[in-house]
């Protein structure tokens, strides 16, 4: 089982916002550094995508960057990673139009992975960005 | 979160193998017909993994082919899943090197991971591979 590496980025960059005071933006350049040469290109898209879920914005200017557009503790990890995750199939019977499974119409594995899938998440949700922030880094 | 392709593969192998009176052997052509046209590669490399893991077993000859190891209940869906997804790294920070990640010293996203990867194979331990054969093909 796996996340794809642009969740991946995205939990980091999340965790790195939640280091920092809150209201001060980190600069791209800095979290491209943080992320190991994460692409600008690549971290751009991520940002545009926690954007768009409301988690973090952007302050345009000389002193702008991303910021978080919520309170850490208000984040539920579980719920992060399930909208970042939503158009991701875990199995070929998740996608839309599952024409890759002769096995469907009798198929029950579906519902097994569906609960598995929800317990997973549920686990999430009772942590929150504040519970898994980078501690150390608050100071610098 | 997506499970490996041959992970997928692998769960409509022992479906198919199930929905079969035990002891008869599926020929590599038929899975390899009923998966779509999985590559015999890919497929022989899928049933070795299967065989290495104890679960199914190949006979030899002309009627020969790919068939269980052990009864389809006392096969765990949680704990084959996990078996084959064992070199699967969820995140950069479960590779066992983890060189690609900045924040690992002080990371508390890991734990949280790890705990919703458990409960997901729990959930699926409570599951056989009889739970969820693909009932219609018996009598075939």
């Amino acid at each position: 089982m796996r996340l794809l590496a642009s969740t991946d980025f995205a939990l980091r960059i999340l965790m790195l916002l939640a280091s920092r005071p809150l209201g001060v933006p980190v600069s791209v350049e800095m979290l491209a550094r943080e992320l190991g040469g994460l692409s600008r290109h690549h971290l751009h898209k991520i940002v545009q995508d926690l954007n768009g879920l409301g988690i973090t914005r952007t302050m345009r200017g000389t002193s702008g960057g991303v910021l978080l557009a919520m309170a850490p503790a208000e984040i539920r990890l579980g719920h992060v990673i399930m909208q970042l995750e939503q158009e991701q199939a875990m199995a070929e019977c998740f996608r839309p139009d599952a024409a890759g499974c002769t096995l469907l119409p009798g198929c029950r594995l579906r519902g097994a992975l569906s609960g598995a899938q929800k317990h997973f998440y549920e686990h999430l949700d009772g942590y929150t960005l504040a519970d898994v922030a980078v501690g150390e880094r608050e100071a610098k």
